[in-house]
């Protein structure tokens, strides 16, 4: 498997041992791994910490994301993906879209490139956090 | 002049005063003001906390966002329009869109009204900004 995927699977993983929402986010420039995040809500009580932001957050300030490709076990959401959009990232990857379609649309709408590796390992680890936790997992889609 | 407006313009140039991005940011929930904000791209080194992002953060876990109006200084990027979107946060009540005329048709496009009060206090604060500090808001909205 994209050795980048599974950087973000690895820390999905990591945010579900903390009892948080499995959802890891990778971001890389110019072929190198330059940031790594997973969804923090829980851990921060933070509902702007999904994956890729919080991936974007450790980055810092890195000037142009023209030669960048952001990983994200998940689909993004419009907050994730509105995100991708204005920061001009030009390449998304994740690992499925079957648990959550997201903003798929919007994104190639505005030129994105969106790459869904349609990974059994990541549906199972979302089907099963949503077996689990279903009442964290619509909060933080917003499905209230 | 609204009242919670004042207390963004009132965030915004506290982040002025910090050295940072003069955008504000409250949150207002059944007509109560539950959390307030200014970017801190620079105070923080974080590119992910525009103004809005920031009184999201700073309101925490609140649950459904149903009966709540966030305002901004200025026309939300779409980074925050996602997040708005994302949230189903109804109502986006604006100081201004003239120097940045953001996400606004793709928040409308998604049901959220957006009041633009195209305050001239806004309109100033930020020309001032942009004039002295232009690559910074280059980076803020990513035309590098």
């Amino acid at each position: 498997m994209d050795e980048f995927m599974q950087v973000a699977i690895a820390e999905a993983q990591k945010g579900l041992c903390e009892g948080g929402i499995p959802i890891g986010s990778v971001l890389v420039k110019n072929g190198q791994l330059i940031a790594q995040g997973h969804n923090k809500r829980v851990q921060e009580n933070n509902p702007i910490l999904h994956g890729e932001m919080d991936c974007l957050y450790n980055a810092g300030r890195i000037g142009s994301y023209r030669d960048t490709v952001i990983y994200s076990t998940l689909m993004p959401c419009y907050m994730c993906a509105g995100t991708i959009v204005q920061f001009k990232i030009p390449k998304v990857i994740v690992g499925e879209s079957q648990t959550f379609s997201g903003a798929r649309e919007f994104m190639e709408a505005h030129g994105v490139e969106v790459i869904d590796l349609n990974l059994a390992e990541c549906i199972t680890m979302m089907q099963d956090f949503i077996r689990e936790k279903p009442q964290l997992w619509h909060e933080d889609i917003m499905e209230l």
